[in-house]
């Protein structure tokens, strides 16, 4: 990979346009993906897309552009049409990376990639939550503490309904006496996608230092690989003499 | 569980169902369901299920009875109505376990369940393949030498474009050259998958003795657990005292 | 596996021989291998062993008469004799299940299978424990809730310096902030090794109806496979015929 | 990581300098260690180190420069010191990565890290060997094609007593007719660690331009953390307020 890694961060961008949700607009007053974009523009080539734009922002060529595509979703999962949501998903399997932010869950290419319910427990009361490294050793964990907290989050909790995931990062702690796995890895194709548990708009989160720092690493991890498409799906000679066995 | 396991055997029982297909009605004259079932009847309690029959055979209250399904398809994957599609899913999430044979790799329930293509390489000329155990301590694996072979098969190859599995138990030496993860477990919602690769339906490979151990083994292997569905996809009251923020 | 599994329960049996613990003696007034022992009796063939016993009541007779070994050690893991643990280990890899409780977690055998330094977080001041289930179609959470409680426990926090786990099964929250993997799956040679959190000697843990379900899950999930050993560790002749090379 | 990384190549250099082994000495003549360097300088900075210096050249500031530990042994792995194996131990769950190569695997670090056998089949006739890529995404199969090909190798055949590999990226088909998972990733502690499976002393793979490229993109992948090691195997204050309990 030569050269800065190309971002596309995609928001539903509702919450944050409608002037009633003062405290929202307060926090990201041009909306979470300006917020992200910021955080990330040192050290990657970072370009935004929203729900409303013609093709939600993802063209073909867009994508094609893009290393590294972050999501953020909420009351609008249904409105992303689903031709944009299988292009995002042969992008992902020809190994663009995807971060999938809180609830993004529920998204239609979350879902898709996973294959299951993505159902969990919540709750919006603004309690604290607490995230523990388990896997130390991984490249999103660079330059976390042993745990980073956050004052004020929504709660989600488990079970998740998701695949296991190839590695867990972070496992958070509840205030009201729930855990959940915050920091999930899969591999899907040739590309990785990374599920970042917090990101509640109506909380400051996307604003906290280690919040960004996860980001940034998670985006590094994420790259592309850089190789040709595997040559399947096709019917294919044998390498080797084969005995006929009539 | 309490008494036989209850087992649905669908197939898309085409291939046997064509009289010109002579050579494939030797080997399965009442079509691989039956072949299939006969092994498994003296452990489990069996029925059948052909895309043909009304809602495929799988109305919900069949569906409801049935602790696994076992799943054969190859040319008509696209005729298999969506809803019932979506149906089969939401037992699996459920705690009803599936087994995938072979070709119904490209089948919608699994592509479903996997988020992925789930190509592959393939080669029908009859050679000869020889499945390793490569996890010993698998009740899949139960009593099955080091390796068993097969002196025709169908060839599938890597890459398969599938999630890493839970648990590989069986790779693949193929004549031709190439390897293979021919038994692949994975846990989606409750319930438990198994993808187990051979049987193409010019071979006699469901008469196999091995193949007829690790099916009746896989269907012990994926039975539903007995415990009822998470509570999750609500919004849900602390369990402990949160302190207010504001 | 035909007839009752054959279970042993080992346990190091100092704190309750002492006659100055009183708190724990009123706990486990036969030692915590008899409090465990009573409930498997009804499903299993039990039989229990500890430290001060020649050979540590684990000579090779018993081991090879053993389906799953349950280990509970705190202050004298080193006075495990090396060769003994050699031995269990040697089982382990040839397909004895052993389930390890809570501090066996710095015992040798455990430490020897893990490869790790097997470290963590702790503190014992009695707070509250609630165990998640995360991996609902798991056999060892059979008959559990979507989590269950211990009013009083010795907490143990992340990071646990052990290899990432083939499954996860509980994930703890504890009341004074941290979160732990709580019920971690192995498999290890032909063996299954299921390490659980809960049980320090001055709580009643083992009197717990959800700790004693886990337990018998655990045995049963831990059963050895039927099968031989493979035949590793072999120069072996080719299978196949090889082109000579030069 | 700033600046490059600095690989440790160790050697037991025992079959390269003995005369008697001409065909050995005209592939490697100074020594298996000095290839592999000859690979990596390009873009790392490199050491080696070989059983017979003194502490094998693995002194604990040789350690402590080292991001990465590259390990070929075979016939003298009881000459390794214990205490240096337990220094590479501790470096290693420290975050020191650590590339084992072909019969490394009966190594005293290797099988101290695996907690197994690490046993296997094995033929030495010069046979041909085919990886084949199997986690297309993976950094350390960045520009390898679907598979590559060793016209002369040892075989090592399944089963390979190992845990189930974090990820794995090769698996090898075999001339006479095994398979064997050749490219395995693992996390210990903070550490990375990969198996890899070719490199027998009388055959040229360490010249093979795909073999040095899956070395250096392994040395990438297994760079150390940037982060301080966790807090753990400490009694720690709760985080929380703490109801008493009695």
């Amino acid at each position: 990979m030569s050269g800065k890694l190309r971002v596309t961060i995609w928001n539903e961008y509702r919450h944050e346009a409608n002037e009633a949700n003062t405290r929202i607009r307060e926090l990201y007053p041009e909306g979470i993906h300006r917020t992200i974009a910021g955080s990330l523009e040192g050290s990657c080539e970072v370009r935004t897309a929203t729900l409303d734009e013609p093709e939600h922002g993802l063209g073909q060529a867009v994508l094609n552009e893009t290393d590294v595509l972050i999501w953020w979703g909420h009351v609008a999962h249904h409105e992303v049409a689903d031709d944009i949501v299988n292009r995002v998903h042969e992008r992902v399997l020809n190994g663009m990376g995807l971060i999938v932010l809180h609830s993004g869950h529920y998204s239609k290419i979350f879902k898709k990639l996973m294959g299951t319910s993505c159902s969990l427990r919540y709750r919006a009361v603004g309690e604290k939550e607490r995230l523990w490294v388990v896997s130390p050793g991984h490249p999103i964990a660079e330059g976390i503490e042993d745990y980073f907290e956050l004052q004020q989050e929504e709660m989600y909790g488990e079970f998740f309904d998701v695949p296991q995931p190839d590695e867990v990062v972070f496992v958070s702690w509840f205030e009201g006496g729930e855990v959940f796995r915050s920091g999930c890895c899969y591999n899907r194709g040739q590309g990785k996608l990374f599920y970042f548990r917090p990101g509640h708009e109506t909380y400051p989160t996307y604003h906290n230092d280690n919040v960004q720092r996860v980001l940034n690493n998670a985006v590094r991890w994420a790259a592309p690989p850089n190789r040709p498409a595997p040559k399947y799906g096709k019917r294919l000679p044998a390498l080797e003499p084969i005995k006929p066995r009539g």
